[in-house]
C-alpha cells in the first residue's frame, strides 16, 4: 500500500528536536523523503502496523501531529510537483 | 476531487516568508489546513486549474517545493491521525 506521511513535531525543545529526528528516521526505514516533513512509503500490512506503532511511541501526542494518508496506487503518475524536487539526508541536522 | 497539498517554502529571507504566507492563503481559499504546511482541498476541475496556476506564480521554483496529491474519495475514513489535531489561523504569523 502507498502511504503519504506528513508530520509537525514541536522543535522548540531539545526533546522535540530529538523526536523530529526519530520520526524522520522511522519513516526513512520504510520510504522516501520528498519534503522536509513529508515521506512517501510503499509498505505491506505488517510494515504498516510496525511503522504506525513506532511513530505512536515516538511522538508527544500533546504537541506533535502525524497524518498518514493512503494514496492511490497510481499516485506516482498523478502527483504534481511545482518547484524544487528535494532529496534529503536524514542524518544531517534538519534545516527548520 | 480531493487533494492534499504539501509545501516547503524557504523562510530565511523576507521574500520567502511572504511567499509562505501567500501559498497558505491560496490553499486556504480552496481547503482546510491540517498541518503547518499541509492543506486538504476538495475542488472541481476549474478550481484545481486556478489553484495550481496561483501556486505556480507564487513560489520561487529554485528554492520552494509544492506537491499536490490526488487523494482517494474516501480519504476521510482512511486517514490516520496520531497526536495533535491542529487548526490554524492563516492570518496570524506562522510559527516556524
Amino acid at each position: 500500500m502507498k502511504l503519504l506521511i506528513t508530520y509537525d513535531v514541536e522543535t522548540i525543545t531539545k526533546e522535540g528536536q530529538k523526536r523530529l529526528r526519530l520520526v524522520a528516521k522511522a519513516c526513512k526505514d520504510f520510504g522516501q523523503r520528498v519534503q522536509n516533513s513529508v515521506f512517501e512509503c510503499d509498505v505491506d500490512e505488517s510494515q504498516f502496523v510496525l511503522l504506525k506503532h513506532k511513530l505512536e511511541n515516538i511522538i508527544d501526542k500533546e504537541s506533535d501531529s502525524i497524518r498518514i494518508y493512503h494514496l492511490k496506487n497510481n499516485s506516482q503518475q498523478s502527483t504534481i510537483i511545482i518547484g524544487k524536487i528535494t532529496s534529503y539526508n536524514v542524518e544531517s541536522l534538519l534545516m527548520i
